[in-house]
């Protein structure tokens, strides 16, 4: 591999659905290794005195992000619905992906709760959407519920969030390069081109 | 031409830069006409309770934008130092800008003022500077300071700026493609594909 770059993503975000979408098959042609890291941004807002999505504080650029997410979904050939409500509540699913990840099924996982939210117009915050999903993967819902609820898959979550905090990171998706921050869904590209060039650190 | 894009830009607006410097050139590329329409996102921030640049009440942000925006214009091969203080006050700039395009030396005009503020590090709210502009232009200051100043050119660019938030523009820069809005230098090349498949309604 050129390069590895560490992908922080939240379930609520927006522009997080075509990034996740997208990121394995463009980093794999770009010869790059991606590092999935689910985080929440929720903490992130609070500390900078928003309580909720800036998209839904400042209304006239919320507006123009629906219209403009339709469009990217649309270039992509991605099914696009609007959640309602909107942000949806993350946290199950972060902790989730946070045990797929250290099993197999992470990626999978990923992609199929990003359609579910934002092709299907689930609400991702439900446990019974989450379990329904995993059933559909085949995969052991009460154990995989059990251990998201563990304080070692609570703490993985909240120190994926401080280090995303650490990195500068203030919305998603980030693609994070040898400490290098790239922000946003169409700054994908530029990540990969950044991973080509440096050595990982890891 | 196959299309018409309506570009809005505010001269104190980081992303402005590169996109006005590289704007003449792929949209002729593309066939595109531009039509360059200088607005100020002064009093639009206003209207949503902003006194001043997002970019300074939300410093994280804030810190990430000068470096993602030193990385944009390393890619483009722009020269690039930050403002200071940042913003700068773009009102005067955009008054002369206007009587720019009523005569024929507009865009010249913003490039080079462009150029002076963020590769020069020029205080380009002062007369002075724009004055040493034009005259490096070979215009005629005096004459073109006087109509900048005038009801007719005031009320343009108050015009321009009131269109720009009907348009439900929040931001710098901006392409206008028969109502249809994209926000950002990044969203460049999506909006001239756009005008390629749409008529221009004017």
């Amino acid at each position: 591999m050129a390069g590895m770059i560490d992908f922080f993503f939240e379930f609520a975000s927006t522009y997080s659905y075509p990034a996740a979408m997208r990121i394995s098959d463009v980093a794999r042609e770009a010869g790059v290794a991606v590092r999935w890291r689910p985080f929440l941004l929720g903490p992130i807002f609070k500390t900078q005195g928003l309580e909720t999505s800036p998209f839904n504080i400042y209304t006239t650029k919320g507006r123009y992000m629906w219209r403009d997410l339709e469009r990217t979904c649309g270039e992509l050939g991605l099914a696009f619905r609007r959640p309602e409500p909107f942000p949806q509540n993350g946290l199950l699913a972060a902790r989730v992906a946070h045990v797929g990840f250290e099993q197999d099924w992470g990626e999978t996982f990923c992609r199929a709760l990003y359609a579910a939210e934002f092709a299907d117009g689930q609400q991702i915050g439900e446990e019974g959407v989450i379990r329904e999903l995993l059933t559909k993967l085949s995969l052991a819902t009460d154990p995989i519920l059990a251990r998201a609820r563990s304080p070692d898959i609570k703490d993985r979550l909240r120190a994926t969030t401080e280090e995303a905090e650490r990195l500068g990171i203030f919305g998603a998706p980030n693609f994070v390069v040898s400490g290098e921050l790239f922000w946003g869904n169409d700054r994908l590209e530029q990540a990969l081109r950044y991973a080509q060039r440096v050595r990982p650190t890891t």
